[in-house]
């Protein structure tokens, strides 16, 4: 699975680092991995469904963890949905982290026709919620638009529902789908591959989300590799319609094999 | 259709009275149509769904009204869960309304095997859903159980999602499927039905829930009534899978009805 490859798709949360409250820490070795796959010639984005901080400030947190990381390198929802607003002429309400708000400066957000829905973690009150709800139910078609569908992700205090769980309880109550941004997406991976300028068949995505990352990326072409660390389980080995094309203990590991390979 | 009746279901909000947090208001001449259903010889059962309040607090707040009712004639999600809880051995963590939690005093919760969710309101918060989720991902085989599965209802100051939506969420993150209790419950009806001593068959249901009240009293084989007052809406005669055995503008004229037929 590791030949022929000129670049790689590296989630983030749960394979560079464990993402919490704190701000999160390094996974072992990860930092070092970054560096080799620069240093090896390999084309290298960064793809993930983060949202609950500007790229800006993402890419900040990550750089002061030591990991050589630059805005253009990082593909992102929150971009993808600015894009996708644009061009449907769509006024968002926004129920999103309130550090994720300002990717949305440009965005006219007067009088919403539609809702976009991320992480908003502290945000996802019961009166936000109900906000958001009322005024998808008050559109002829309710239009909800999802930065991701994730169900949960582990932080250093614990799992938390992530926007995924959230989606579907408005898809629910007002009887609507959302439409999805980011992983598993396939427009959101071309783009990142696009990024990169490498077709999907010399492509290796690295996550941690067996669905998400893995699942997406293989409905793309790209080969996928889950790494045993962030919200990796046990009982991901089994999933009755993924497989991966290897597991890997972390991302070292898989940088070790591919590098090998070149 | 009016024929051959025995008894009465009836359900509460939407039919009795409009709810709100004022505490809502009785629907015109429905406190004098439970009175003459009571003088008519006919066995009555009331079957709601609430879970924001215990059947005593529920009840009394009823009779403040006017309505002549006690707690024996309410048939309420949150006993009939207790009763499923006491037969398969089931400690709940419970997600649900402040005013709901004396209903399950005689429940062991120590050490938790399942998940209880009501209309919580207030209570739905992004913790308290984290925590509920803890503990339904920490077991093999995640237990949710459900009291409703309602997707909105309308109080005075707006509409607000219903429990049905953050089961959804659960549901979603923990890819478990909810045990509803409550309407449309086949159990639950039947239940209801065995309080009356009447069979299905001699039984009407009237509600304002063309699918809830409706759709799952004729599932057991009873006739249904809708109401035209609380949350009906006329497109809910256009339902693409429910019909009711009649429409009624309220209780005051189902009942008319009824008891010219005796």
């Amino acid at each position: 699975w590791a030949r022929a490859v000129r670049g790689l798709l590296l989630d983030v949360s749960g394979v560079l680092y464990d993402s919490g409250s704190d701000g999160g820490v390094p996974i072992a070795g990860s930092v070092e991995a970054v560096r080799r796959i620069k240093a090896s010639g390999l084309k290298l984005q960064f793809c993930t469904n983060e949202t609950q901080a500007t790229r800006e400030g993402f890419v900040k947190k990550l750089q002061a963890m030591g990991f050589d990381i630059s805005v253009a390198e990082v593909t992102a929802p929150a971009p993808a949905a600015c894009r996708i607003l644009k061009e449907r002429s769509l006024r968002p309400h926004l129920l999103v982290h309130n550090d994720l708000v300002p990717e949305f400066a440009e965005i006219d957000k007067t009088n919403p026709n539609c809702v976009v829905i991320g992480d908003a973690a502290e945000n996802f009150t019961y009166a936000n919620l109900n906000e958001a709800f009322r005024v998808l139910i008050g559109m002829e078609k309710p239009v909800l638009i999802s930065l991701g569908k994730g169900r949960y992700y582990k932080e250093t205090d614990g799992l938390k529902l992530d926007v995924g769980a959230y989606m579907k309880a408005l898809e629910y109550a007002c009887d609507a789908q959302a439409e999805v941004v980011g992983k598993p997406a396939k427009m959101f991976f071309e783009s990142a591959l696009a990024e990169m300028g490498v077709p999907p068949q010399q492509a290796i995505m690295i996550g941690d989300d067996i669905v998400n990352d893995v699942g997406g990326a293989q409905q793309c072409g790209m080969r996928a590799l889950q790494v045993r660390t962030g919200k990796y389980r046990p009982c991901d080995e089994n999933h009755p319609h993924v497989k991966p094309d290897a597991y890997v203990n972390n991302l070292a590991e898989a940088v070790d094999i591919i590098l090998q390979q070149l």
